[in-house]
C-alpha cells in the first residue's frame, strides 16, 4: 500500500502559514486525511505550558479521495508543539497519533511533534538553490598567485597532481588556488545552477585547510589578502550569488595570536580563553588533552595544534562575537560583505564536560550576525544528532550528515566498495530503502520545519570520500544526485563532484579543478556527469516546489523510494529505484487535471514507467531508474 | 522469535556498576549478545563534548548461547550517553545500533541512548516496595474527628455514601477522615506489603482535595492539625513505613494568604509572586486567564481558584524553597519528618509562555530537600512526556502515566467499556501488546536508568477512574496488577483499589475505605482481590530482582507479553496473557540450573503453561493467564 494513503501534515506553505509567528497568534494548520485511512475524527493536540490540550479540527474541505481538516494552534511556548489525534475505529487501539515521523498506533513522546516557533525562519536565499563548496587552495588559480611567496611550512603541489591521502603531506600541500581565481570562475557556478558559494576558511594558518587559524583578522596573503575577498564577494553579488565563509568557533590554531599570548603569559587575558589541564574543572588528563605538551590544554580531539576555546570566557565572546570588530562581525560588514558563516565543529562549540553552552553560543552568534546583516545565515557543521542544537532560534540549520548523507550513503552504497561506513569501523552494506526513509524521517521530524527545509544535504564534502568514489558508478551517482537535489533542504555540492572526480578520503578528495578538460572532457572532467548535475541543480533552482514544497512520502520499498514535493501551486513526484523494482500504485488523487510532465528522466539510468490506470498511478522499474514529474 | 534472541543492555546492577558516577570515572558497561543475533563485533559508541567516539568492546565471557562484552564509558558530560554498534553481516545494512529502545537497523537520534549521570540515584527506599496513596478525607476517621467543626464551605458526606462524580458537590463533600485515622490503620499498609504512605495535600484549603492551599504553614485543623501529622509520621516510621506529602508548586488557592495580600496591595511583595494579565509579558487574555476576574491573572487551566506562581520571582523561590521555614523545608524537618514530596502539576511548574524554568525549579527543590533530609525523595506529577524534565538531577522520578498507565490501560482495556481514553476524546479500544511494549520502551529509554527504575507506576489514582471500573473484571484487574507489581519502577496503589472499589472518574473514585467490611467482605471490600493484590505487593517487596533487576523483554505479542527481571543473584520471568495465546518458545539459556519456581500463578485467571523442551522454554495460555517464576 502506498504511504499516500496515510494522513499527512508538514510545515510547508500550503499547510501552515509561513513564519515567524507571534506569541498569541492563532495559526491555522491543515491536515490531509485520505479516505483510505479510515479516520472518523481529527483532533489537534497542543501542549500549553506542559499540559495537553485537545481541540476538534474543522472539516474544511471534504474531498472524493481526501478530506482536509484545519485547527488553530495558538502560539504560546517556544516552540509551540502540536500533533494530531486521529480516531480510526478499524485500527488496533482505535486511534493514531500523527506527528512529524508519521502515524503511530501507540503513545509516543513529544520529540517528533510538529512545532511552531517565534524565531525568524532562515533567510530565503538559503533554500533558493545549490550551495557550491570550494576549498580555496584547489579551485582556481589567478595570475596574481604566481608572484606570491609560499610560507615555510608549505609543500608546493602541481595543479595536476593527486593530493596525498595520508600524513605527513596532508595539510601541507599547497596547489596555489586563490580568491581571485574563484572570482574568475563564478560563471561556472552560475551555469551549473548554484546560488551560493561557500568557501572553507580563508584565514591564515599553517595548513592548506586553514582550520588552524593563526588570526581571525586577516585573509591569508597567499589567497590574495583582504582585498581579494572584497573583490570576490563584489563579483559574486554582481552575479546574484551569495557567499559564505567558514569559521572555527570551537578552536583556533596553536599558532593563533591569542594562544601564543596565552602560552607566553598566564596572567594575560588570552590565557583565560583556553581550557588548561588541571585548572577550573578540567582534569589533568583526558581524551582531548595531548599528554606531551606542557602546559597541557584541551584541544580538538586531542590534536595539540587546535586548542579549544572556552566560551564561558568573556574575551572569547567579545573577540569572537560581540566586539565591533569581532571575527563574526568584521567579515559580514563592508567591504567584505559575506552573507553568512558555516560554523566549523559547531557540535562541540561551547561543550566541555558538564558545561553545555552550545545553544547559548549559537544564539549569540546568530543575533550578532543578524545585527550586521539582517539576512545573514549561520549553518552548523554537525555529523551527529543535531536535533537538540536546532530549536529554531540558534544555528539556522546544519550540515545534514545525520539526516541525509548517511541514510543516502547506506541505501546507494556501492556494493563493490571495500571502504567503511563514514566514521564507523565496519564494512559497507546496502541498507533497505525503508531503513533510509526511517532515518530521514527521524531526524527531519525532530527540528522545526523551517530548519528541516534549510538543512544542507550533502553527498560529499572536503571531509569525505568523493561522491564518485563512494557510489562507484556514474549511474549510482545519478540516483544519489536525484535524491539530493529533490529532497527537503538545500543541496550542497563539493566543487569537482559535478565532474565525477575521485578521492578515497577527505584529504584525498581535495583535488584541483581540471579547467583545461572542461571543453573536451577528460579523466577529471566527466562531461556527461556534469550535464546530469547541471540539469538537476537547475531544476532545484527553478522549480518552486523543490525549494519550498512539503515532503510527503509515497513509497519506501527496499529497492525504491518515491515522494511528493507540494506547494499550493504545483506538485512534483520523485521516483528513484536503485534496482529493478516490482513497483507500486499511487492513489488516483495524486493526479492533476493534466497528464504528468516529465521534468527529468534517467540519463545514465532508465526512467521508471508511470502509467495511469483505473486504480491510480502505476510505477515500475526494470532496473536502476530515476524520474521527476510535475503532476499539476 | 523471542525478543531474547536480541542483544541486551540496561542500567541495572548486573550490567552497570551502581551510581553515582564521578567525572573521569571509567565505568565498565556490559552487553549480552545471544549467538542467535549473528553479531560478529561489538563497539561502544559514546558522545564526548558532542563528538562521537567508537571503542571496541572486549569479549569478556564467551558462552554457549550468549556472549558477554564489556567496554568502558568514561564519565565526562552530564549525562554521559552511550550506545552499542553491532556488526551483523547477515542483517540488512550489516549493522545495528543498540540503544535503550532496542536494536535498530538504521541510524537513530541520541534520545534513547543509554546514559550515566553524576547525579545521585533516587534514595533506595523509593524502589523498595509499593507506594500506598491515601486521600486523607476518605481513608479513616479517628474518634478525635467527631469533635471538630467543619468549615462553612464543607458539605458533610456520610462515610458510607458514594462521592458525587460531578460539580457542584465535588470538592466540597467532607467525609471527615483525618491523620489520626490514618495512623490507626497503618497495619493495613504493612500487611498489604506497602512500604511508603503518600498522602494528597494536608494543607488547609476550601476543598476536600486541598490542592487549593490557603497556607503552606499549617496542617488543616479538620485533619488534626500539625500535631496529628507529627504523630502520624512517628507512628509510620516506627512501623518501617516512609511518608510523603503532596505540594502544589504550580499554584496555590485563591484563598492563600499570599494571593490575598497580592490582591489587596499591588505594591506588596506578594503581588510579584503571581502572573497578572497584561503585565510582564503575560497577555491580556488566554486559555489560562479567567475572563471574569479583575484584576485578571494566570491560573491553572484557567480555574480562577488556583492562581499560578511565578517562579522567576525571588519571593516564590524563598518562601517555597530556600527560606529556613519554606514550604519544602518545614515539613521535612522535626517534628514532622516527612520523607519527601510528590510535586503536584510538576509538568507546568515554572513554565509559562517563552519561560521554561521547570528543570531549574526541580533542581532547586531537590537540593533543598536533600539539605534537610539527605534521603528525601521528590516525585513529579506528570501525565505527559516527562522525559525532558527527568535528566537525573532534578525530580527523582515522575508519576508514570505516559510510560506505564496509558500503555497498560490500552492493552487491558475492558472491551465492554464505554468510557474514554484518559484525557482523549475518543472511545476505548484494546491496543495490541506490541503497541503497549513500544510505548513503554519509548518512554523508559529516554530517561536515565536510575530514573526509569524509580518511576511511580500507576493503574489508578485520585485523578482517574477506579482500577476495577476501568478494567471491568477482577480477572482483568489481576492481569493489570501483575504487570504493575513486576514492571520496572515503583508500584503506586490508590487506597481502596486493593478492595476492588468502583469509581467512574477522579472525583467519583474518592470513595471511603469500608473498614467494617474487611473481615467478612462486602460490596466495597472484595476479599479475593485484596488477597491477589497483597500477594503481588509482598512479592514486589520481597523479591530483590523486582526492585533492582534489569528489564529484558522476552515476548511482545498482541495477546501476551513476557519479560525477565534480572540481577546477578536471581532471574524472574513474568508472563501475562490477556487472552488465549498461541505461545512462544524462549531460548534454553534462560533456564537456570534448577527447575523454574512458580512465585505467583493466576488466582482469578489461569497460570500459563511452561514446559522445558529441547528447543527451550515453551510458554502458552488457553485463556487469560499470569505467571511469575524464579528461574535461577
Amino acid at each position: 500500500m502506498s504511504l499516500l494513503n496515510a494522513p499527512h501534515h508538514d510545515g510547508s506553505i500550503g499547510l501552515v502559514p509561513p513564519g515567524p509567528h507571534a506569541a498569541g497568534e492563532a495559526v491555522p494548520v491543515t491536515v490531509k486525511v485520505p479516505k483510505a485511512a479510515g479516520v472518523t475524527g481529527v483532533w489537534l493536540r497542543t501542549m500549553r505550558d506542559g499540559e495537553q490540550r485537545l481541540t476538534r479540527a474543522r472539516l474544511k474541505r471534504p474531498g472524493q479521495f481526501q478530506d482536509t481538516y484545519v485547527a488553530d494552534v495558538v502560539v504560546h511556548n517556544e516552540p509551540s508543539q502540536y500533533r494530531f489525534l486521529l480516531q480510526a475505529p478499524d485500527m488496533p487501539g482505535g486511534y493514531q497519533w500523527l506527528n512529524g515521523a508519521g502515524a503511530h498506533g501507540h503513545d509516543v513522546g513529544d520529540d517528533a511533534d510538529f512545532r511552531l516557533t517565534t524565531a525568524t525562519p532562515p533567510p530565503a536565499w538559503v533554500g533558493a538553490g545549490t550551495v557550491y563548496q570550494v576549498f580555496p587552495d584547489r579551485f582556481a588559480r589567478s595570475a596574481r598567485a604566481d608572484a606570491r611567496q609560499l610560507p615555510d611550512w608549505a609543500i608546493p603541489m602541481a595543479w595536476s597532481a593527486e593530493p596525498a591521502p595520508l600524513a605527513p603531506l596532508t595539510g601541507k600541500q599547497i596547489a596555489g588556488g586563490d580568491l581571485d581565481g574563484i572570482a574568475e570562475r563564478l560563471d561556472h557556478l552560475v551555469d551549473l545552477g548554484a546560488t551560493t558559494l561557500y568557501m572553507t576558511p580563508f584565514f591564515p594558518g599553517q595548513s592548506n585547510h586553514r582550520y588552524d587559524a593563526a588570526s581571525f583578522c586577516a585573509v591569508d596573503p597567499i589567497l590574495g589578502g583582504d582585498e581579494a575577498l572584497a573583490r570576490l564577494t563584489a563579483a559574486a553579488h554582481a552575479k546574484g550569488l551569495r557567499v559564505m565563509g567558514d569559521l572555527t568557533s570551537n578552536h583556533c590554531g596553536k599558532g593563533h595570536e591569542w594562544f601564543q599570548r596565552a602560552l607566553a603569559n598566564p596572567a594575560s587575558p588570552e590565557h583565560g580563553m583556553f581550557l588548561w589541564a588541571g585548572a577550573g574543572g578540567v582534569p589533568e588528563a583526558g581524551a582531548d588533552i595531548h599528554p606531551k605538551y606542557v602546559p597541557a590544554y584541551v584541544s580538538w580531539l586531542g590534536h595539540h595544534s587546535l586548542p579549544k576555546l572556552d566560551w564561558a570566557n568573556e574575551h572569547v565572546r567579545r573577540r569572537m562575537v560581540t566586539d565591533d570588530d569581532s571575527a563574526i562581525a568584521h567579515w559580514l560588514a563592508e567591504p567584505f560583505n559575506l552573507d553568512g558563516w558555516r560554523i566549523d565543529v559547531a557540535n562541540m562549540t561551547g561543550r566541555y564536560g558538564k558545561t553545555d553552552k552550545t545553544l547559548e553560543v549559537a544564539r549569540l552568534i546568530r543575533e550578532r550576525a543578524e545585527q550586521v546583516r539582517p539576512d545573514a545565515a549561520i549553518i552548523a557543521e554537525h555529523f551527529f544528532d543535531y536535533t537538540r542544537d536546532l530549536p529554531g532560534n540558534g544555528w539556522h540549520a546544519a550540515m545534514n550528515y545525520a539526516g541525509f548523507s548517511r541514510p543516502a550513503w547506506g541505501w546507494l552504497a556501492d556494493p563493490g566498495e571495500e571502504g567503511k561506513h563514514f566514521g564507523l569501523p565496519i564494512p559497507f552494506a546496502r541498507t533497505p530503502g525503508r531503513a533510509m526513509v526511517a532515518a530521514m524521517r527521524d531526524f527531519a521530524s525532530r527540528v522545526p520545519w523551517q530548519v528541516a527545509a534549510a538543512q544542507w544535504n550533502i553527498l560529499g564534502s572536503h571531509d569525505t570520500m568523493r561522491v564518485r568514489s563512494r557510489f562507484g558508478t556514474a549511474q549510482n551517482v545519478e540516483l544519489a544526485a536525484a535524491l539530493m537535489f529533490t529532497y527537503l533542504g538545500t543541496p550542497m555540492l563539493f566543487a569537482g563532484d559535478e565532474c565525477g572526480v575521485n578521492g578515497q578520503n577527505g584529504e584525498h578528495s581535495r583535488v584541483t579543478m581540471a579547467w583545461e578538460q572542461a571543453a573536451t572532457g577528460g579523466p577529471r572532467w566527466d562531461r556527461d556527469t556534469h550535464a546530469v548535475i547541471r540539469s538537476l541543480a537547475r531544476l532545484r533552482r527553478d522549480v518552486g516546489a523543490l525549494a519550498t514544497g512539503g515532503l510527503r512520502w509515497a513509497v519506501a520499498d527496499d529497492e525504491a523510494v518515491a515522494y511528493l514535493r507540494e506547494t499550493p501551486q504545483e506538485r512534483i513526484l520523485v521516483v528513484i529505484a536503485r534496482n529493478a523494482w516490482h513497483g507500486a500504485t499511487l492513489p488516483r488523487w495524486v493526479l492533476g487535471p493534466e497528464a504528468p510532465e516529465l521534468l527529468f528522466g534517467g540519463s545514465f539510468v532508465d526512467t521508471p514507467s508511470l502509467d495511469v490506470t483505473d486504480d491510480g498511478l502505476r510505477l515500475e522499474a526494470t532496473g536502476p531508474a530515476v524520474g521527476i514529474w510535475r503532476l499539476a
